[in-house]
């Protein structure tokens, strides 16, 4: 097994919802769930599950639960963003937009095809600062054995009980799940994500400072060829 | 600047909260942001808000704060779980808890003297899951620099107000500081932390299942030897 530069690894790590039917091998998911449990949590308290699908029968129950959450989605809370999106769709924001909604739209269609879920189960208080660590040292962990991911949370928000009864997860059991992630190997590229720069989102000391410019340009891969 | 191992980093970023005052480079704060905004975000939103805070004057303020919110943890969340540590101390969880408490109070103790914290900012209706993994890339990039990092919510559970406040946030900015990042060059080594082990906390499948023992011992960095 090859090592993976951890900057590599932090910059490509990006929603890869296109994947190929292979399963995933379950030493890969071992790496996967392993190094999801190292990750901290408030007072290391690990209060946290994990049920990783890759029966078919499951998934085809799910599936349809999923396309019903996506439809909610872009009906309710996404209905004026791809409206915006639409009218402007050569516009740098629209097109990007409207490309995150397809790649969404994909993964909803060809949901029973991905090979490996895993669902993330917190505490009803949950903050998510002690289950999301996790569920991205997942993904990047996935990443390092060349497995895309795509972290969603519609499932919990829109079809909560019935996705709950499908993993038998038991009623009242105090355990919510806050999220689904998709795992399989990409049919697309690696390549770093496109994002608002650093020095547009944070400030120094006080809210409105600005930071150096040093902080504007992505400093992977090109810092570390310097 | 050396690479370092992804696994490496999943496996021995626990939290550091004793730190020496030596002051963070600029650069090395750039790479900590930056890798922060290269995580997902729900749509790619990139909702986010981050503020350094390297100013003495600003930390003055906020320590006192940040002993009075954990104190009130200790009276409060954590009341419970402490009396019960200290009732069975030589117990391996007694032992343990006892450890998390006396970690999270000398930094509390030690907060003025922490050289740079980072606050996260997200929507007020986020669920987590747009803004932890950002954080934790950021703790992640620390850690391949060989800073430690502790991430913490008291602030913002039990000092909102006064803590947006000290940092000039304008009220009802819709923003909501869901967490606090100490970072500092650790007093101590950096180990695998101890964990509840994966095939203990994860299912296969359906609730209760149980997963394979393969998933049962640490994979880093025995693995990575074979």
């Amino acid at each position: 097994m090859r090592c993976m530069d951890l900057n590599e690894a932090l910059y490509t790590t990006r929603a890869m919802r296109r994947v190929k039917p292979d399963p995933i091998p379950r030493a890969a998911q071992a790496r996967i769930l392993d190094a999801a449990i190292r990750a901290p949590s408030g007072g290391n308290s690990q209060n946290w599950r994990f049920l990783l699908v890759d029966d078919q029968a499951v998934k085809d129950q799910l599936g349809p639960l999923y396309r019903e959450s996506l439809d909610e989605l872009w009906r309710t809370a996404y209905k004026d963003r791809i409206a915006a999106a639409q009218a402007t769709p050569d516009d740098a924001a629209g097109a990007g937009a409207l490309r995150v909604v397809r790649s969404a739209q994909y993964l909803a269609d060809h949901f029973e095809g991905v090979p490996l879920f895993m669902f993330a189960f917190a505490p009803n208080d949950t903050s998510g600062g002690s289950i999301f660590p996790a569920v991205w040292s997942a993904m990047l962990a996935a990443r390092g054995q060349g497995i895309g991911s795509a972290l969603t949370t519609v499932l919990g928000r829109y079809r909560r009980e019935e996705t709950l009864a499908v993993l038998g997860v038991p009623p009242n059991s105090g355990w919510v799940n806050v999220c689904c992630v998709s795992f399989g190997y990409p049919t697309g590229h690696w390549a770093v994500a496109q994002r608002i720069p650093a020095h547009e989102v944070a400030f120094r000391n006080q809210w409105g400072t600005g930071l150096e410019r040093e902080i504007a340009v992505p400093l992977w891969p090109a810092a570390a060829d310097g």
